[in-house]
C-alpha cells in the first residue's frame, strides 16, 4: 500500500467520530504519521530507530475504522499496533488501551522480538510512537532546555539561567544539535564541536546554531567575548571532541558546563577517532573495523580525560546519555565514571518533585489556539520564570510539526492546575477544539530503565518495575483517555518497561473531575516513587501536598 | 512479631471499614493468612514455595491500617506486598491496585530477585498468594477434576464423565494427590502408584484416596473389577512408577487415559530412581547426587517408555506439568514429546471458550451462604451436567479453609451471569454479606507463561505477554475491586507475567453494572487473544456473542 492511504489528521472543531476522545485518539495516531512528524511514513516509523504508530497498513486502517465507530460506552484494544478486541466498558474511562512490544523476561531479546516482528505478530512501539502523542523534535530540544535549566538552577540558584555562563560540549547531530539552541534559549554561550561540517552547516541553516567559526581560536575568543558581554549565543566550530576539549583546557579556560553527545554508544558507526582525518576514518571503517573501535575507544579514553581535567578544576561536567564513559574505562581511565550521568545529577531531583515533560495539542489544528494557551500558561504560573522564558523563546523559535504542540515541565500539583485551565479555555470558547494533554514515558512515575532513567536509584531499586505497572493502573482507573504499556523504549528490547497516559480536555464538566484526578495521581506515582526510594526532596515534596505515602507515615 | 499479631479475617454483616470494596479485600487478605490457608503464617507465605500476601509484618500492618481508614474515593497503591501510597480516585473502580514482583527483563532472574528481596524491597506474590484471593487446596483439587473432566469429553462426547474408565496415574504427593479424588469425583477408577508409602498413607486418611492394596496384583484385580461395575474408586499402590506402568502394559491392561504428577520437575530432590528402595536412594541423594541426578533420569526414560508404548497401543496419555518428557528425552527418548502436555492437550480448548477457574467466597464466613450459591449455580445452569456433579461432590468432600468458598469453571458469558445472580442473592438478603468474586491468574486471558499455560501456541506467540497487560488494564478499568500484575507465578522469576482480578458483589445496583462489565471483558480478552492466535474454537466462541474482534473482522 503507498502512503497516500494514510489520511492527514482531521482538523478543526467538528467530530469525525462519536465522542472528542475517539476523536483525539484518532488525530493525534494520525498525527504521528503526519508527514512533518513520521521518519518514515510509508513504514510507519515516526521517530525512534523503529517505532511505530501502528503494526501494518492493513492494522492502521482497522484502527481508524474501529476509532471512527467506537462508541462512547466501548473501548478499543490495541496489540503491539494491532486492533485486537472492542470491549464493553463505560463513558468516563479510556477509549483505548494499548500495550506494546510486551514480552515474558526469559524471551525479551532483540532476537526474539525481531523474529515474532518479522512474523507480522508484533510491532517496536518506542515511548511515544505507539503511544499515539509524538510531537516532533520540540521534545528534545525542550528536554535538552530542561537539563541545563536544572543545571543552572543547582548551581547557581533557583530561578537562575545560564546568562554570562559558558557550556563546552560536542557532537551536534540528529539529538545532540538542540543542545546549542537549548543552551542560547537558557541565555547562555554554548561552544560546540563537531568532527563533521556538513552537520554544523546543517544546524546553521535551521538556527540551531548561529555562527560556524574557522578556527579553535576564533570560537574560543568569540565564546569569551560573548560571556563577558553576557550575551546569548550559540559558537561551532570543525574539531574532534578529544582535540577541541584539550586545547580549551590548554588554554587555561574553564567552562561553567562540560558536557558531550557525540555518539559515542556506537564506538564503530557513531563516534569518530581522532589523529586522522573524517575521510580517513571512514575508509578505516570498513577496511579495519576492529582496528577503528580501538582507536575510537582510545579517542574517548582522551576525551574524557580532558573532561575529568576540567571537573577537577572546578567545571560542572556530566555525562549526556551517550554511554562515553564506559569506552573510556574499557581503554584504562579508572575514573571515567567520576563525572554523573545527566539523570542522577540534574534530572532526578526534578523528577522528586513529580516534574516531568508535560505536552499538549491543538486538536483543532490552528497555531492560534497554543498562543493562546500559551498566555494562559504564563498567566497561570506568573512567578515561574523558566517556564515563561521557555514559553517566548518557543513562540519565537519553535516550527510546527503537524499539529499545533507545546510541551514544558509542570510539577506535581502544577500539572492539575494547568489540566482544568485547558479545560476552562476549551469550554469558554477561548480555543476552537478540545486540548489534548500527554506526556512523554520517560517522567517521573512512569518509566523503569535501568541504563538511563532509573540508573543508580538510592536504594538499588533501578530494576523494580512494579512502580510503572502501578501508574499504568492509576491512570487507566482514573480516567484518562487512552493509556498504554511498552517495553523497550529508548533504550531497547530488554532494558526498559514504561507507561503512557493521553487525556483529552474536552470542556466538559466531567472531565475536569477526571483531569483533576489523573494530573494528580500520574505524577504523584512519580513522587511516591522517589519518596519510597529515599529521596529527601520527594518526602518533601509530599508532605507539602496531601500525598498519602502510609509505609512512610507521610499524610496517614 | 509473632503471629498473634496476624488477627483472624473479620466474618458477619457488618463492616470494619468505609465501604464492602476495602472491607472485601481486607477479609480476603487476612484468609489468605489464616491458620487453616496459610503454609508458614509466621513468614506470611500463603503457598506455593515462598509466595506471600504482604512484605513483612510492618508492611501488613500498615497494610490493614489503610484499608481501615481508606474512603470510596480513594485508591490504595501496593508495590509488592507493601502499602506506598494512597491516591485521590472515585467510587466505581478498584479500591486497591497490586503490582508484585515485576522487574525489568534483563535484570529478571532469581539472583536479582532473591538479592532485592534479602534487602527488603521485594516480594514473590506468586499468583493469588500476593493478590489476595487464595482458597486453600480447593483449587488443585477443582482444577484436576477439570482437566479430566475436559478429557472425557473430548473422548468421549460431550456430556461424558469417567463412569466406567480407568486412569492410570503415579504421584500422589501435595499437589498429585488431588488426582484420585478428581477422577473419583468425575466417576472414574484411579490407580495410582507413589514410591513412598507413608505419602499414600496420608491420602488414605484425608479421604483423598479409598484403599491402599498390598501388591500390583491386588490393585490392578481391583481395578479392573471397578471398572467392569462402573464404580468410582480410586486405588493406591505402592511401587516405582517406571516398574508399575511396564507392569501394568505388560499384563496387557489398556487404561483409557494415562498420566503422571510424580516431581520429575526436580530429577534430584523430587523425582526417585527405580532398582533400589526409598532408603537406599536417599542416602545416594546426599553421597553422590550427580550419579543421583543420572539414575532418575534414566528411570524417567523408562517411565516414559511405558507411557508411550500405551500411547500406540490406544491410551490416552499427556504430561501433566512436570517435566517428565524433558528428563527422558534427555537420555535418549527422542520420542519423549510424541504425548502432549495437559494445556495444548485439554485445557486450551476450555480457554478457547473464555473457560476459567471462576471463584467466590462468602465474606460471611457463613457456609450456609455457600450452600445457598451452590444451589443458585445449579438453577442457574440446569443443563451444566459437569457443573452439578462437581457441585454435589463438593459440598459432600471439601472441606473449608478459613472463609468458606466454592471454585469452578465458567465459560465466557456464564460468568457475567453468574455475577449478576450473586448480586441479586445479596440485595435480596439470601446470603448474609457480601459475595466476592475473583479467579486464579492462571486463566484464559490473563496469563503468559511459555513453559506452562502458553506453551505451543498455535502462531508462536507464547511469549507475548501484551495480552496480559491489555486484560489489566480493561478489569482495572472496568470496575473489578481489585486487580494486580505479576511476574514469575508458577514457573518461578523470567518465567510468566499475568494478571488477577477481584471483584465484591455488594448488592447495589452499581455493581450490576460493574460485575456485568468486568464479567465480561476479563475472559472476552482470553476469547480474543485464543481467536487471534488462530484458534477455531475461539473464534467460533466470539461469532456466537457479541464480542467485536476488527482485525479478525467478527462482529465489527
Ligand atoms: N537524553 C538522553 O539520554 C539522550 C538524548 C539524545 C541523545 N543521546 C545520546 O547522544 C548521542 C548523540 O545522539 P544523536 O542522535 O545526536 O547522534 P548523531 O549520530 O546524529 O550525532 C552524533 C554527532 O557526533 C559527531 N561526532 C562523532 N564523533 C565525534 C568526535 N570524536 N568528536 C566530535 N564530534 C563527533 C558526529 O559527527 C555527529 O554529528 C547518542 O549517543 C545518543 O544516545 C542521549
Ligand atoms: N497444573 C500443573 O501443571 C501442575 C499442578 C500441580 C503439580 N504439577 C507438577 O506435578 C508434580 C508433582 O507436584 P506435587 O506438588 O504433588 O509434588 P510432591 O513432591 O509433593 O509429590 C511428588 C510425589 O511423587 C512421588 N514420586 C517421586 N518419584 C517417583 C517415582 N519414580 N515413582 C513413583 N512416585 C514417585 C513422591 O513420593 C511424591 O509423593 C510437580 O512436578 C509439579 O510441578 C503440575
Amino acid at each position: 500500500m503507498s502512503t497516500h492511504n494514510i489520511p492527514l489528521p482531521p482538523t478543526g472543531s467538528t467530530l469525525t467520530t462519536k465522542g472528542w476522545h475517539q476523536e483525539a485518539a484518532l488525530r493525534c495516531l494520525l498525527n504521528n504519521l503526519h508527514p512533518e512528524v513520521a521518519e518514515d511514513r510509508e513504514n510507519l516509523i515516526v521517530y525512534g530507530g523503529n517505532g511505530q504508530a501502528a503494526r501494518n497498513h492493513q492494522a492502521l486502517q482497522d484502527i481508524i475504522h474501529a476509532l471512527k465507530n467506537l462508541e462512547n460506552n466501548e473501548t478499543l484494544m490495541i496489540q503491539s499496533g494491532k486492533p485486537v478486541a472492542i470491549l464493553p466498558s463505560h463513558e468516563h474511562g479510556p477509549r483505548v488501551l494499548i500495550a506494546n512490544s510486551n514480552l515474558v523476561p526469559h524471551w525479551a531479546t532483540w532476537e526474539h522480538f525481531n523474529k515474532l516482528k518479522d512474523e507480522g505478530l508484533m510491532m517496536y512501539g518506542q515511548m511515544t510512537a505507539g503511544s499515539w502523542i509524538y510531537i516532533g523534535t520540540q521534545g528534545i530540544l525542550q528536554g535538552t532546555y530542561e537539563t541545563f535549566m536544572a543545571a543552572a538552577e543547582k548551581h547557581y540558584g533557583e530561578g537562575s539561567d545560564l546568562t554570562g555562563k559558558l557550556v563546552l560540549t560536542a557532537g551536534i547531530g540528529g539529538m545532540g544539535g538542540a543542545q546549542p539552541l537549548a543552551v542560547k534559549m537558557a541565555n547562555g554561550v554554548c561552544l560546540a564541536c563537531d568532527v563533521e561540517e556538513w552537520r554544523i552547516e546543517k544546524r546553521l541553516k535551521t538556527r540551531y546554531l548561529d555562527v560556524l567559526c574557522k578556527s579553535f581560536d576564533e570560537a574560543i575568543d568569540l565564546a569569551l567575548k560573548s560571556v563577558k558581554e553576557k550575551k546569548a549565543i550559540s559558537i561551532g566550530v570543525v574539531g574532534n571532541a578529544a582535540d577541541f576539549f584539550k586545547y580549551v583546557y590548554d588554554k587555561g579556560i574553564r567552562p561553567d558546563l562540560v558536557t558531550d553527545q557525540t555518539s559515542a554508544h556506537d564506538p564503530l558507526n557513531g563516534y569518530v577517532p581522532h589523529k586522522m582525518t573524517v575521510a580517513e576514518a571512514l575508509a578505516l571503517r570498513t577496511s579495519n573495523p576492529a582496528k577503528y573501535v580501538e582507536l575510537s575507544k582510545l579517542t574517548m579514553g582522551e576525551h574524557v580525560k580532558a573532561m575529568l581535567a576540567f571537573q577537577k578544576a572546578g567545571s560542572h561536567v556530566f555525562d549526556y546519555g551517550n554511554n562515553l564513559r564506559e569506552g573510556a574505562k574499557q581503554v584504562g581511565v579508572t575514573n571515567a565514571y567520576d563525572f554523573p550521568g545527566f539523570v542522577p545529577a540534574y534530572i532526578r531531583p526534578l523528577f522528586c518533585k513529580g516534574s516531568g515533560p508535560f505536552r499538549w495539542v491543538a486538536l483543532s489544528g490552528d497555531p492560534e489556539d497554543i498562543r493562546v494557551t500559551d498566555e494562559a500558561m504564563k498567566k497561570l504560573f506568573p512567578e515561574n520564570k523558566k517556564l515563561h522564558n521557555w514559553l517566548d523563546k518557543a513562540q519565537e523559535m519553535v516550527a510546527f510539526q503537524g499539529l499545533p504542540a507545546r510541551i514544558c515541565w509542570l510539577n506535581y500539583g502544577e500539572r492539575e492546575k494547568a489540566g482544568l485551565m485547558f479545560n476552562q479555555l476549551v469550554r469558554e470558547g477561548k480555543v476552537k477544539a478540545p486540548i489534548v494533554i500527554g506526556r512523554d514515558h520517560l517522567d517521573t512515575g512512569s518509566v523503569t530503565s535501568p541504563n538511563r532513567e532509573t540508573e543508580g536509584m538510592m536504594d538499588g531499586t533501578d530494576a523494580v518495575s512494579d512502580w510503572s505497572l502501578l501508574n499504568l493502573m492509576i491512570n487507566t482507573m482514573n480516567g484518562a483517555s487512552w493509556t498504554s504499556f511498552h517495553h523497550g523504549g529508548g533504550v531497547g528490547i530488554g532494558y526498559s518497561q514504561h507507561s503512557g497516559m493521553v487525556i483529552c480536555a474536552d470542556g466538559s464538566k466531567d472531565m475536569d473531575e477526571r483531569l483533576k484526578r489523573v494530573l494528580n495521581s500520574d505524577p504523584g506515582m512519580g513522587v511516591a516513587r522517589h519518596a519510597d526510594a529515599g529521596y529527601e526532596i520527594a518526602r518533601e515534596t509530599a508532605r507539602k501536598s496531601s500525598l498519602k505515602l502510609p509505609s512512610l507515615k507521610i499524610n496517614s
